[in-house]
């Protein structure tokens, strides 16, 4: 038997437990092609196999290099990349993926994207609305005509996709049910003129308040963050960066060997896990350099096992080459490791 | 010949004029063993490599990985890790490199360290002393006691180092001056009573005003980043990742295909190339998400090449596998390849 205290930390933890739990959660009130799992927030097929035994086999990727490793694993029954591509050579990567037997739907949201994608003999689309979030998606108004556009290019036009990603994370629950009713508004108004089966969108935050998509893609769920629990989902925390204290000043802090290379920051500072059977003490993140967490306010001893606990888990993950699911996470070096996963959906 | 044009993005490109020229400035004022580049900021051996060429032959890492794969890569005549290692396995790892005949010293800070580096056959160590910055290093009292203990321990001690990492980024240039001769001065009367040769610390930050150090352990210098830029440093910036604008709302908004997972978010968010060559306007950038950084006030295409600058190098080096050396940065995809390097340093 392996303990995660035989790794070699930084290392990452996945509760089983956990996932299992978050897993069958979503699955109950979303089941089988009523969640499209976004792989962005694990970048690992093996994990995508576990949602797939759920009953979710059709998958959203936000790369290329996604798209690939799904199909690679053979998870490839119905990927969503849910992005525009615009470069040729990227395209001939997906349509090769369509000769290869894999069924592949991309995004377009542009005449340039759909000129792409039917010349790489990518046959299905999904029109990708701005629903009120500034980064993809074409103008509402536009959407009949590009859906136009796509059938004239050949391509089949399933419907449409649009995320509102800009309330995945709004705080209060009212709030972010009426604002996500009035963003969906749109999409249903532009699915109405688009056609097709599809209504693409939602994530972990509007999971039970997005009630116009026929397919959720939602993937922080399976493991959550600090970002995503301040809402109150029924989700827990199953990830921890395991650490171990490397240098420590009695009373005054303790270097963990973990850091910004191995947590993402763009959601802020990770927290201790408050388990206090995972360090001989619970006190605080001080900061974050290349390769150290500094905490202060606990009692640590050089070597002991500490746990922490990711502001953001996607980009965490991808920071990562395995993830390692254990019974209890919050065993720390205790904990039994059952399975060891790649994340093999790195790069692009 | 190959464009950066030709590469798919999101890519990270590196301008060999600037780096260059960033390396001579160095070179000029810490010759040869004054500097020991820090490969935590680059990840490479090819760039190490250069530096070698340089004149530098010793080189400071922070992590196992990293001096591993320095020492395969035939650099490890003097390698340095400044860190505390507390895990025999890991200790193992290096006491193998030793074996195998690269030169080994690592940080001792703790009589834990110094039993772990003694028993894996690491015969070399400094003592790391707590300069001001709340992380690794012993009580300035215990210096001298560590060192004897190394010693009875059957250790070379070679010296001590301190890391002012806390007065790096200190943006008033006299500030940043006196506070680092204030923590030197508790590093020079470590030294006096440890003894040995080297006296290792700083960094590019405080590459002018350390006069207290025998080696520099500096590493940003070599392609700088946004952070280190507002301190008005003789060095420039030569580190961009390229993107394409995927989709376009003409008048509102541009989302490029690189996001937080191809940039460092610890320091802030990236800022656009301001060449007028690289994009057809110079606009800000409004936020990034995983795979997208969105920008507006310039006026895109959809498919064109945007350059962005990353605001702290090291991290964002990390997140990707290969560096493309290119004659101009500036230049965007009409750039050309020199060099493709691995970023072979990553993970643990």
């Amino acid at each position: 038997m392996t303990r995660a205290g035989d790794l070699t930390t930084p290392v990452l933890l996945a509760d089983v437990g956990v996932l299992d739990a978050n897993v069958a959660t979503m699955s109950a009130a979303r089941p089988g092609p009523a969640l499209r799992p976004h792989v962005k927030a694990f970048k690992c097929t093996a994990l995508a196999a576990r949602l797939a035994e759920a009953g979710h086999t059709g998958f959203c990727c936000a790369t290329v290099r996604e798209m690939e490793g799904m199909a690679a694993a053979g998870l490839g029954a119905d990927l969503l990349l849910a992005n525009e591509i615009v470069d040729p050579r990227a395209a001939g990567r997906l349509g090769a993926l369509v000769a290869a037997g894999a069924r592949v739907t991309v995004a377009v949201d542009s005449s340039e994207t759909i000129a792409v994608a039917a010349a790489a003999g990518i046959g299905e689309v999904l029109v990708d609305v701005d629903v009120g979030m500034p980064r993809c998606g074409c103008d509402p108004a536009d959407a009949g005509r590009l859906a136009d556009e796509a059938r004239s290019a050949g391509l089949t036009v399933r419907g449409v996709m649009g995320y509102e990603g800009h309330l995945q994370h709004v705080a209060d629950a009212d709030e972010r049910r009426s604002r996500t009713a009035r963003s969906m508004a749109v999409l249903a108004d532009a699915h109405a003129v688009v056609g097709g089966d599809v209504v693409s969108g939602g994530g972990t935050g509007t999971w039970d308040c997005n009630d116009v998509v026929t397919e959720l893609q939602a993937g922080s769920f399976v493991l959550m963050d600090g970002d995503y629990a301040r809402l109150g989902l029924p989700f827990a925390e199953g990830l921890v960066l395991l650490t171990t204290a490397v240098s420590v000043r009695p009373g005054r802090h303790a270097a963990l060997d973990g850091g910004l290379k191995a947590l993402a920051m763009d959601s802020g500072d990770p927290r201790l896990v408050d388990d206090p059977s995972l360090a001989a003490g619970v006190g605080e993140v001080l900061f974050c350099s290349d390769e150290h967490t500094t905490v202060a306010g606990g009692s640590w001893s050089v070597g002991d096992r500490v746990g922490l606990r990711p502001a953001h888990i996607d980009p965490t993950i991808a920071k990562h080459e395995v993830l390692h699911l254990v019974d209890d996470v919050r065993a720390g070096g205790d904990a039994e490791v059952l399975e060891s996963w790649p994340v093999d959906l790195r790069g692009w």
